[in-house]
């Protein structure tokens, strides 16, 4: 009972004062993720009278739901359809952004003497920039319908896909103690791997689950649900050593393909907001003033670094994509902040126990400088691009017309465009197969001692035990190999079509494209066997066994083809069906909770 | 890291299950409740296969913010206007059933010789029904819209206040270890106190916070403020050393006078929804199956007394008001269960370690019982009626009809309703003010210490001292005592003018009737005063000193009072208007927090 009653007391001051600062700041117009941090420096240990938290591992742990929920509900808001829209643009932009500052925040780092992984964190919480700031600056300026706010949420959507693989490599890179290009790369493609395979079961069952759990029109249910989906997620993300963030943010994407969305993110929002709120709270109650004098060269270095770096890199970025200039600048100019990443990723750093103590600090400085930054430099990003096209050297303002027009220049346009689109989504349906199948191999390699302790009833010999779980998963990855041959026929007919003239090869030319479209796939295929044998090699059975098990495959792949490829085809249009559903206006479920 | 990776894995663990009971549980049309109860058992720690929950005390802390939320959203939906209205019934059905239930449960406990305390604890647990589930089963039936529902959320707004005192009289009684008559009611006086002027206090202040905050159109701003001040409220009220849930209701029943109510309510029911999940999930993991069977007889005994108790006390209770039988039945029917309350009052027992463990498991059974039982008593409450009517014998009936006949007979009607009108409302506001001036007085008696210390500089002597708290805080109240004083004429002039008919005192009826307003009022004045200088026994200056400020404070009102009586009037207008206002619709608050 006690303690129960310190913790009230601890949430008291905690939204007490958070309700007092939210209304100061935004009186003032200013963003209330700025009063929430300073509401936290003022019950802080740090700052005078007393330390007024008496109970900070529930706290603490308070503030990590609000992580939960903050990346929950931005993945309610990613989705794949916008990102397919906003296309190359915030895909150039945001890696721009995200290496160049890499590199900038790396660079700092070594240049104040700090040591390498201090300085690789720094570099890592300057590369994104903020959602929630950006969000807040452009809804008080009135501009979030504007083409290049657009531009600014797309940069956005691939910044937190990017950081979120961030996160899972600097997990990697600071158990290991150093960056491995090797180890990266593994790393990174087990990343993908994984967050695809969950894209791809996670909307085939979930928005299912959910539409059948509105059936029962009540919001306390569907909540409920949707909670346990995600803490559930977050959990088996855990168990494979990612971060709990990384779990939020996927199933909150792969819930905004469901047709409750809007339900679910009216349902979520106040939790959001009120974890949300200790979450940043307690970045305050981390802050001490002392750290901030201490620091304070590093401090307006970092801040120049991260406003300039990131007008440059964005702006660059766009208008390489082929952005106007204003545009471009209003871009850059709009995304020069740091924020929630940047303490997600500074306290990953600390819990860790791989950074030094003043980097949290540190971040937090910077991020509260440039927030309050932005909304002056988004008013001021049209007057500076005037002032820079007069000021810019003729020879310069040339070359970058002449980029212009050459970019306009190689559009593709007609056939070429079309064609390009087709081959675009045969090589994405490949790897998503491809990705299954992978999958379905890593599992069993797994689950292998587990398997084997099932059969020793009935098959004990060891090399039999392997030949059966590797047999299973070849004939469960069947209908996914299937699609992955047809598909790579199909292309390979289209690339014959397009790259073997019917002059060169004169009155063969059907029996030349015919025996090569059958070539190119069957070579593929027999890639995929070598990739997939070599990646579940701990499982792997004798070579005759082998040759017998695919044999058998074989035949059984063309005996029974036309049901895999049918049952491959219900799967596929469930996705289809489920990513082309547009979420419903809210579908009142308040019937039973409404009390 | 760690710690928060235990954490989510509880919460994972207790939200997944809660969901898929969840959806059994509404699929079988059962009372969601039920399920999460059942859930808490299968992940418990006495059910095999193993303890699913490692952070036992974390999961704690949850549940008590589940008490929090679902206690003010229980005061949201109290509301003094819905109470007035459902008037004479309600009390009269809810005071029988507590006392009735007091009594059986008292009686059963010390049948099967358990010790006092548990004897009490367990008749306050038989005492209360379960708002939740009533609701719940009503909304299934169909019949929340029907008179007799009306009725029975009326029983369950009284049971809830009656309830609240009841916590905080055991509290008493369990710190004391006796119930002692005269602690017993100047604890209740105490209480009564506190809500009473919080309650006005309150109203006059935070919807006032509330409609300034809306301004902003910022559902996370409005939600942070209101939970700032829930939570600060309920610290408040923990440190008076009243329990959380009292507080929790009394700043809902605040909240529910705001004109932002439907907002507030949207807000508040994902948190309220998520964390009584957790809370009856948790009483579900206290529950230990063994005790079940151990205490077998018990539980039954209990079951049978809470059905056949409620129907006869609050059927008794509605047909004793003036209900015909039909409806008292139904009244009676939907009762008869127990829920939420009991269990609050269960955890209580334990928490203050005045009751045995086996209560709560029991509490619990009887609980799960009589929910499932709900239903079915509600759809047979017509039919059951009926047979009853037959199988009365003739000469009950004929009483049973005589009574309805007599109740009619004395319904004032025309003038003397008006009469009992004016009269009600004038002992209402006199006690609102009386409350308001013992408050001050209290409160002057209260921060004596702290005042005298900041007077020292200037006034040393502790009888001045005294007399300068004790003169301040009757300056405060006057205000009111005029208030009080004017309302006490008017009223001794209509006792008067009802009472001292003309033809009793013939042409002196002037003079009499005169000399008879002016005393009754001054010499309850007199009382008042004397009241006052008791309950601030410990601050009351010498006998010289009372003279010389009574008369000073006498003189000061004589004075000033219309400004006085302005100032009365102006706070009593601000109350009404608040009590007077119908919530709005939900205006849309969304914008900028609809990201």
């Amino acid at each position: 009972m006690h303690h129960a009653i310190d913790f009230i007391q601890d949430l008291a001051v905690i939204m007490l004062l958070a309700g007092i600062v939210t209304v100061i700041f935004n009186r003032f117009r200013q963003p209330v993720v700025l009063g929430y941090i300073v509401a936290g420096v003022i019950i802080g240990p740090y700052t005078p009278p007393f330390a007024l938290i008496h109970d900070e591992k529930t706290i603490g742990i308070l503030a990590e739901l609000g992580v939960v929920f903050l990346m929950f509900s931005l993945g309610l808001e990613f989705s794949l359809r916008k990102l397919a829209r906003v296309g190359v643009t915030a895909f150039v932009a945001a890696i721009t952004e995200i290496v160049l500052m890499l590199w900038i925040g790396y660079e700092i780092g070594r240049f104040f003497g700090w040591k390498a992984m201090d300085s690789i964190f720094l570099g890592a919480m300057l590369a994104v920039s903020s959602t929630t700031i950006i969000v807040k600056a452009l809804d008080e300026l009135g501009m979030k319908r504007e083409r290049f706010a657009q531009l600014i949420f797309g940069v956005l959507i691939v910044e937190d896909v990017l950081a979120i693989g961030m996160i899972a490599l600097l997990s990697g890179i600071a158990i290991s103690g150093q960056v491995d290009a090797g180890e990266a790369t593994f790393t990174l493609g087990k990343l993908l791997l994984f967050m695809v395979v969950s894209l791809v079961v996670g909307i085939l069952l979930v928005p299912r689950i959910l539409a059948y759990v509105a059936k029962f029109k009540s919001d306390e249910m569907l909540l409920v649900v949707v909670l346990g989906l995600c803490f559930g997620f977050c959990l088996l993300v855990i168990q494979m050593g990612y971060s709990v963030a990384l779990g939020a943010f996927l199933i909150g994407a792969i819930m905004a393909e469901a047709r409750e969305l809007h339900t679910i993110e009216r349902l979520v929002a106040p939790l959001r907001d009120m974890f949300s709120a200790v979450f940043f709270v307690t970045i305050g109650l981390l802050l001490d003033p002392h750290v901030l004098v201490t620091y304070v060269w590093p401090i307006l270095v970092i801040t120049v670094a991260v406003v300039v770096g990131k007008i440059v890199s964005c702006g660059l970025g766009s208008y390489l994509s082929g952005q106007d200039g204003r545009t471009s600048m209003r871009v850059g100019m709009g995304l020069s902040q740091i924020g929630e990443f940047s303490f997600i990723i500074a306290s990953l750093g600390l819990s860790l126990k791989v950074t030094s103590d003043f980097l949290y600090p540190i971040a937090v400085a910077v991020s509260v400088i440039t927030t309050l930054l932005t909304p002056y430099l988004i008013k001021s990003a049209d007057p500076f691009t005037g002032w820079l096209g007069r000021a810019m050297p003729g020879r310069l303002s040339y070359v970058l017309g002449q980029y212009t027009q050459w970019l306009q220049s190689i559009q593709l346009t007609g056939d070429s465009a079309t064609i390009v689109t087709i081959v675009r989504r045969i090589v994405v349906s490949v790897a998503i197969n491809l990705a299954l199948v992978v999958t379905i191999f890593l599992g069993g390699a797994f689950f292998y001692r587990r398997l084997a302790e099932l059969m020793k009833p009935w098959v004990s010999d060891p090399s039999l035990q392997s030949a059966v779980v590797w047999g299973g998963a070849l004939v469960l990855s069947l209908p996914f190999l299937i699609a992955v041959y047809r598909k790579l026929k199909s292309l390979s007919l289209l690339l014959v079509e397009l790259s073997v003239p019917p002059s060169l090869t004169g009155r063969y030319t059907f029996q030349v494209r015919r025996v090569v479209a059958e070539i190119l796939p069957i070579a593929a295929m027999v890639g995929v066997i070598l990739l997939v044998a070599a990646l579940s090699a701990s499982i792997l059975p004798s070579t005759e066994m082998i040759v017998l098990i695919v044999a058998g495959t074989v035949v059984l792949a063309i005996l029974m083809r036309s049901w895999f490829v049918r049952m491959h085809a219900k799967l596929q249009i469930a996705l289809k069906e489920t990513l082309e559903h547009q979420p419903d206006g809210e579908h009142g479920g308040g019937g039973s909770s409404s009390h």
